[in-house]
């Protein structure tokens, strides 16, 4: 089958890989009918040494079981499932608190000898612990909103509900990625009322304010933590999600948040330091999130996918084929696309 | 008077200052009965520089109201009343949300013309809103652990309160100081099953024993780390309670607590930055706590000092008289004293 393959920094590739086959009785195999390209699938497209193998990539992707080991019983040749961005088994303590992310018997996509999800297929170990099926056809037009549920959606619900977001808090979401616009959705959904988004891409902030937003901080840094300070009459508000992982990010988010409040922070962290010295300690500050166990939020936000409640597939504004997901990732990088979708 | 002042590290004197009248009508005047020295009081006294004139210092105390301004409602001459480690008016909306150490109308003790509690008598701003009266006479035996109540009781109940310590949890506490003992007595009281105390001090741990903790660890660093998750199957604590303020207890918390788990630090952070980097966003850990809002838990903790439940006065195993204070730091300072009470 065809896969895409990274060889280092702006060096992606679709190469002939071997078609996966069933390795334990506790895998499915799926035909991958949408992946997408990630922020942070941009880290190593940014900085990843060269290497003569390359590695593959890709940990978001929707698609039909074509089969399944002797031991999976919740699916079926033919069922339109979505993969979250790690598998887990489901059962084990971590799972059962919701933390599927430090499952005991789980693990990452394109890493061992597990595929990654840009590609025609993917052996899916844990299946019935991972996947979650779909109750839509191969030709759904909710496939681009399904597919958000396998990482930006539930990323961006993982910030909003990890920081406390309710009908009383006051929300700032720093990024205008696309899990920065899924945060604001789920910022919504959670009963904020009043929603400031900081980015600077006005396409991105207007879909923000579509999913949300009530008001746009364009201004970064020292600028922009006046502005939203000045917004809330000098306290800052009570969440911030910070939606990006630069160490200016986390400090935008630290310099907007109000005493007492919680920064909580999906960004993939590019900093080993966070700046919560005493300021911080004096104001209270809790700092929380992480990798999001997008498994423990499927089965709940899936229902205002289906219903056309929330339409986060709108963060997708690029469609390529698997034979041009260089150009996704190019598009991605240089900021003409905001996310790309692809269909194999 | 007499009262306290802090010339510089190592330099702490008692002298005659002006007695302190009511100036404002929401001030009262309070006798001091019994004040301490905190472990906070401990980092200027081991780095201050010098000064020409002292600084009044102090922050724990307890006394007799002896004069109220025109608009003190709740006090009368002869309470006896505790004064949480700031004061506040307590009807801001920080103050109704628990949060008195971010008051808008409040401060802190010794700053300003305001008097520090390490003295003989203190005009103490917004009485009514920072008193808290105490139901007993001035001979009482219970005001070593009434005392307790103005720091480093609510210190360590906030610790265990905000991490989110319960029934289910398990917990680590670093630190074997008056504040990390009080943490472990708040999480017993708070449920936990299983509490290790990491201290390498055997009296102090001794009495951690006492308090509640079921293990406790006496190695260091990445040694402690190690032992604590030998003792916890490898997993670490749901919870950490970090009482210390120094970047090796931070890292330490930071090292033993469990995936999807919360570190909540209540010592004074002698740190600029935080080693939070991708590994603790892997494993969503959550970074709480901050200087306690001591004032919202005096009424909740008051009843457990009352009926004897706990005896947080405990902490206190040296007296010294007013003149004295210099060999209470000395003391606190060597370690040869774990927690000094002052007699004025």
């Amino acid at each position: 089958m065809r896969a895409t393959l990274m060889y280092g920094a702006g060096d992606v590739r679709v190469e002939n890989v071997p078609d996966p086959v069933l390795k334990n009785p506790t895998d499915a195999l799926v035909r991958v009918l949408r992946s997408c390209v990630c922020g942070s699938d941009l880290w190593p497209y940014a900085a990843k040494p060269p290497v003569e193998h390359g590695a593959r990539i890709g940990h978001e992707f929707l698609g039909v079981v074509e089969d399944a080991g002797a031991e999976v019983s919740g699916f079926s040749r033919g069922d339109v499932v979505v993969a979250p961005f790690v598998w887990s088994d489901n059962t084990c303590d971590f799972c059962r608190e919701g933390l599927q992310t430090s499952c005991r018997h789980g693990g990452q996509w394109g890493a061992g000898d597990v595929d990654g999800g840009q590609g025609e297929a993917v052996r899916v170990p844990q299946a019935d612990g991972t996947l979650v099926k779909l109750p839509v056809g191969e030709d759904s037009p909710l496939l681009a909103s399904l597919l958000t549920l396998s990482d930006v959606f539930p990323t961006g619900y993982h910030c909003a509900a990890t920081a406390g977001v309710g009908p009383r808090t006051t929300v700032t979401v720093v990024g205008d990625g696309a899990v920065g616009l899924c945060a604001v959705m789920s910022a919504k959904r959670l009963g904020a009322e009043r929603i400031v988004l900081m980015g600077r891409h006005k396409d991105r902030t207007d879909l923000g304010r579509d999913f949300g937003a009530t008001d746009v901080v364009a201004e970064r840094g020292e600028e922009g933590i006046a502005r939203v300070r000045e917004l809330t009459g000098g306290d800052g508000t009570h969440t911030v999600l910070e939606c990006v992982g630069l160490e200016q990010a986390l400090d935008t988010a630290l310099g907007v948040v109000r005493a007492g409040g919680t920064v909580s922070r999906v960004g993939a962290p590019q900093y080993q330091h966070v700046n919560m010295g005493f300021r911080s300690f004096l104001s209270n500050i809790t700092l929380t999130g992480g990798v999001a166990p997008a498994r423990a939020y499927i089965e709940r936000l899936l229902p205002d996918v289906l219903e056309g409640t929330v339409e986060p597939g709108r963060v997708f504004d690029r469609t390529v084929g698997l034979d041009e997901v260089a150009d996704g990732y190019r598009a991605m990088a240089d900021r003409t696309a905001l996310k790309v979708l692809i269909r194999p």
